[in-house]
């Protein structure tokens, strides 16, 4: 059965375990710290982030159009939900949308795409809303993969890599070809190893895709203009279909680095490039300074989809019906947001700023205060949400795991979680080089950095040596 | 590649075509009509029916907390999104939720299920918060599915059926057994059916499934308690896992018919049955009195499902991290609506009942309507949102569709569409007995049964014969 060799490490055994300790502690359970620390999922209002004021006023006139008559709101407010109810079946919400997509949200997608990638034009066509970027991942998979031994899809993907991509793989029968990211070099993609990892897959079988992740999930690293040619010109002169998963792409925090889209990329290499290479790229309401993930909104572009293959995709939504139609009515609030002059303007851009600067705060700060503790290496975040430290685990302490049929960074991980309340997702959850240990760790609140800086963890595995 | 082989007509090319009339309409076309009446699709909200006022107050402040405090709403709304707040991180449904829903949210499901269910009781860790019902049951069947060739998990669908069945099987690689419902009898269920159809099945493939739709789609029949006992004994006697789609369970028009729960009759036949049987039913946010669609909300509770296949099960849905929190919360004031005594419960009521009682009527109208069509015969629509008339098309007409290479019915249902501006679908897409044609229609506002009276198909068609 393809559904057993599904893994999903970010809510796997550890997450578990950290609900039951929580459970213990409700219920008086005496322990060394008085409350867990999620920091093993990038869930931001949960960490504390508020939500955008403009986002949720209008969401809450959306739901209730009876307020659009009250004063308590902003004229701003009212129009943009005015807008999106007018484009809704009935008026409400609560009707089934296009299953490609609210039309004048898609257009508005398209026209945030165009002026971020300075003119480039974007067709709403190309549009297909999704419930968060991970619906939409999976369906441009479903479509590509085929075949079987040989024959078979094969896909590349980075290692470190969100795992919703190897569980993708695995539900659908999929290759996952693995291509290593550079520890060494801050985590950065490189084309030789790229090459060398299609190579060896040629041998198995057909290789067709390849998944960037860029802002990097877990790893941080923000791609260079330079090395995001390197790709697209692989990807064209082997025929890959390239999946750009760009959902972190306000995150970036380190001086000198930018986000560059794979869309823009494309089209400023010229039409030897734009006109051939196939393309989805990835959006969503989840991270960046929104962290609206309870509501599932996302979208992804696709360029130069073959038009046989575009019906296919058309009808594979269509059996989902649409996607939560609150979920399209805030992603068209993101690429969409009050303008300079407008009522909600200037809170809008102070809680925005606010957030990405906390992000980034706190990024610097989790780099620094992991790099003090004995036994723990963290490359630079240059953005996305994550650290992903390389951990050195003591001999006794890998033996005990092995011992135990655990893998030494979940016995790390597990430790970590029993004695600090620290819940952080083990390494082999993401793919790492063989011999070597990592977590990965959300840029969280005070707390976890004290923890950490107490060296607790280091302290209680070491003892074990 | 599987994906070419799925299909889903309730969105399909007639569909498209009613979009390109609307287009042409708008842009001035003349036409016999001069609006596009989608009785395609059971979507409530966009043909009218009014939002209930307490769910859409409750998710109003559940988007913008600050109306907690606005003198604008009752208490009871208030209490209500206070609470669903308190069980999402950091009190945001921006927050995402446990993979398998909220907590409180699927206690309610459950403390609903026992109630409804005259007691029986029902276990939270067995309800599992979806993405409508349509994800719930795709899970369901991933999970069951597997093999190949003569080992191939085979599921047993009425026919006709609900075409996600078909689309989800055809994208599964699983095999699709047709059983057919008796029109003679009201699309009645015949068990000796059920056993032609799987004694056929087993010579090729390996039947583990079979799904029942209860009340009726598109087929509108409500299944009577003697005919649901003997499908639980013949799931038993067959080693079935049953799947029970239940979302029209508060859409029961007809005398002397009533809703029985698949999990109600399983319990009260024993435990010989309720320790044994295997069964997962559904429910929806979408249909029933409340038709919000678009919030893509739903649940599903699994029973005697075997614990490494539940682990299996959630596993699964973590991958996609959670259903939309809008809906669950939704999901939550469907199964726990105003009380008695509470400041809205008199109001809920009022409109909850109002609902139901047009949906009553138009199902009764329609059916009369059609049946004074020369050439339609409608059974009773004792149930759900749908009539599925059966149609007789003269032999011209079949001739001219089968040189255009269409169903014959397809072309009858773009030639109603052309003349008539009504978009129904064509029977095909739910599958019908050999020769003979039907259509699936919603008991809309009273303009299609208008132009139904007018006989403008029958005319249309009898004119080409």
């Amino acid at each position: 059965m393809l559904v057993k060799k599904v893994e999903y490490a970010v809510r796997g055994p550890i997450v578990q375990r950290a609900v039951e300790i929580e459970n213990e502690l409700k219920k008086g359970a005496k322990k060394p710290f008085s409350e867990v620390i999620k920091a093993n999922i990038g869930d931001a209002h949960a960490m504390g982030q508020q939500p955008v004021t403009f986002f949720r006023q209008v969401l809450a006139l959306c739901s209730y159009p009876e307020l659009l008559n009250s004063p308590l709101f902003p004229e701003d407010v009212k129009s943009r939900a005015g807008r999106i109810l007018q484009s809704c079946g009935g008026g409400s919400i609560g009707a089934y949308s296009a299953s490609q997509g609210i039309e004048c949200v898609r257009q508005d997608v398209a026209q945030y795409i165009k002026q971020r990638d300075g003119g480039i034009p974007c067709n709403p066509d190309n549009i297909y809303l999704s419930t968060g970027a991970s619906d939409a991942i999976v369906t441009i998979l479903k479509l590509l993969v085929c075949g079987e031994g040989r024959t078979c899809t094969g896909a590349m993907i980075p290692i470190p890599q969100y795992p919703l991509y190897s569980a993708a793989l695995a539900e659908l029968g999929a290759v996952q070809i693995n291509y290593y990211l550079d520890e060494e070099n801050c985590w950065s993609l490189n084309i030789g190893e790229l090459r060398r990892a299609l190579v060896d897959a040629r041998k198995h079988c057909n290789p067709r895709v390849l998944c960037i992740i860029n802002p990097g999930n877990p790893t941080g690293q923000v791609q260079s203009r330079k090395c995001i040619e390197d790709v697209i010109r692989f990807a064209a002169e082997e025929n890959l279909f390239l999946m750009a998963d760009e959902v972190y792409q306000d995150n970036v925090y380190a001086d000198g680095c930018h986000f560059h889209s794979f869309k823009k990329v494309l089209f400023e290499m010229g039409p030897q490039y734009s006109n051939t290479v196939e393309l989805a790229s990835f959006h969503s309401t989840s991270k960046c300074y929104m962290g609206e993930c309870g509501f599932r909104g996302g979208y992804m572009e696709v360029v130069n989809m073959d038009s046989d293959v575009k019906a296919q995709l058309t009808k594979l939504v269509s059996v989902r019906l649409c996607p939560p139609v609150p979920g399209q009515a805030l992603m068209d609030l993101v690429v969409n947001p009050p303008k300079p002059g407008e009522p909600s303007h200037a809170t809008f851009m102070k809680e925005r700023t606010a957030t990405l600067r906390s992000l980034a705060e706190r990024a610097k700060l989790t780099e620094q205060i992991l790099n003090t503790v004995p036994g723990i290496h963290c490359n630079p975040v240059q953005g996305a949400m994550y650290s992903f430290p390389q951990i050195t685990i003591p001999e006794r302490a890998v033996q005990e795991a092995k011992e135990k049929g655990q893998a030494p960074d979940m016995f790390y991980c597990m430790k970590l979680l029993d004695e600090t309340g620290i819940c952080v997702v083990p390494g082999s959850g993401f793919g790492q080089k063989e011999g070597t240990y990592h977590f990965r760790c959300i840029p969280k609140v005070s707390k976890p950095h004290i923890a950490f800086q107490d060296h607790v963890i280091t302290r209680s595995l070491l003892a074990q040596s």
